[in-house]
């Protein structure tokens, strides 16, 4: 047949970045009468995190907020996953930028999941987006793909295996375009 | 047109009081073994708060019990928000006339967000009042909005959304009430 | 009109009996590192036997466990609602007999609130009894009333509530009553 | 009736090899500022695997990780249950193998309850064999019977009460036999 010649490359994800706090997390701090602070993480999460990384997709964790208790998620986070975790100011979207020029990605390389406003820009701009099935309308309007499960209840395992599905998808289509180009 | 001169200003909420147990928090108390105790809050609900007082509404919460886990839930919340937390006694009602009457503030000024048996003279004066998804059926009839979203799991945001939906709302009202008053 | 005078005198429940362990707890228990130990309590359900005890409902809390946690989690509740915490063996229903007898109390008289096997028999026997949303089915089925709480989630206080509002129906009508005989 | 006689004898199940991660834990592990580390169990499943145990079903609890909470749960639910935890490697399904030689067990009496990738060849070897609701959707794939309730919130204890229902449906079948093998 014709017609495949002309076609785009399929999009392929290489760096999965994803907000920890609304994403990772399902916003919730405990907090103890001596003062200390808790969050909660998902194992489905982090599983999902290191399918991504099994096949071969970079995952970075980004954090917008600077005190101890996002210090120590961070940690733990890092040791769980083997991921960095990058703390960026206010202007996400200029400093991600700068992450992929780093790395000499373009934005249809890139897979964005984010949880809130600050995510907007970002969220609009990556070739694959995500939000968790319970973020606020503004960021759920931006993203490509909301997901059914909610903020640390394995909304980042359920867009990895979105990721994956995708790649698996675009990497036989290419076969199959190579087939065609080879016969006809 | 006619019919727009003898139409009441909008309301405008200019100050958001909002009761910490049972909006804020979602009632659960985590008890230790050795006597500790935790409860929750979400990220989300102080990220609502923190969008009213970018748009200038202020924000006091309001506390009513007085044990050590309430008073360490409320230093961690006006760290969180910089928001004023006042503890009240049990006629909640009396005590928020005189910190409206402190402020200059009348009742169409004020929003109020609460969910039980003690809040609901508040939730019927207010211009504006809300409860959680869950609260008890009391305090729900008492309120003109009741949240899709639970105590402590978004219910604050939800609330502070409204509350400036109608503020843009009201803006524009008056905006186009200026036109007309000049047009005619 | 005829026919009132040989009713029954409508039950009027005096004491609830409460098992603390899967209906004033979720069942979860949170385990540290460390070996530290959590469970949580619903400030919503402490403020339903309140409610109970302000309209003159006893109500004592019946655990069947011996550990350190549940010794932990009777001392805080029995602070919190200022309720009795009984320490039951294997038998519930021989000792809830005991109990009753001294008190002068008939089965018609006793409210009970279970959540498992333990409890068929006096979720039997009692003249008001419930079981949480999430109660095995074999709890259900002995049950009077089927909460649309789940337990730690309010469960207890829709309990207090039905026990109220029934106590109300219970008095009108004995008012009735009282008319009725009074005017035929 | 005919027919009867060359039926196989119903299976029953002996063992229950359950994986903790993901069956008797929901994934979430809470991390606090201090970098101490809390999983959630739920007595609801540890009395499931009480009652199996009543019945002459044996369970194994197995673990794949080996961090200091994985350890920290493994000593607590062997207290609460009386249960031996194994830590397996990779492999599970050659070291269930071995420990079902060891006990001169085959797989048509052996139930598994798991919950991921790793557990799907149990799932699809054993006799009977579970995942909980809210499963990866490989593994319930896998899983001859998908429980209604999710990991940590009774799963384990909705197995065990389907085993225990299974057990008594083939001992009636048996005793039906037997009488129709008396009779004719």
């Amino acid at each position: 047949r014709f017609g495949y010649f002309g076609l785009d490359k399929p999009e392929v994800v290489r760096l999965l970045l994803c907000n920890v706090s609304g994403c990772l997390t399902d916003g919730r701090v405990l907090i103890s009468v001596s003062g200390e602070e808790m969050v909660s993480v998902n194992t489905r999460d982090t599983m999902g995190i290191r399918m991504l990384q099994r096949e071969g997709v970079e995952v970075i964790l980004i954090s917008s907020s600077e005190d101890l208790l996002t210090k120590a998620l961070a940690d733990n986070l890092s040791q769980r996953t083997g991921c960095e975790v990058r703390q960026l100011g206010k202007d996400i979207q200029c400093e991600v930028k700068a992450m992929m020029d780093d790395k000499d990605l373009d934005w249809k390389e890139v897979a964005y999941m984010g949880n809130d406003a600050p995510d907007v820009d970002c969220l609009n701009l990556a070739g694959l987006s995500a939000v968790p099935q319970d973020a606020p309308v503004v960021a759920i309007n931006a993203a490509k793909y909301s997901c059914h499960s909610a903020a640390g209840l394995g909304a980042v395992r359920e867009f990895s295996e979105h990721i994956l599905l995708l790649k698996k998808k675009a990497k036989s289509q290419m076969e199959q375009d190579r087939i065609h180009r080879n016969t006809f």
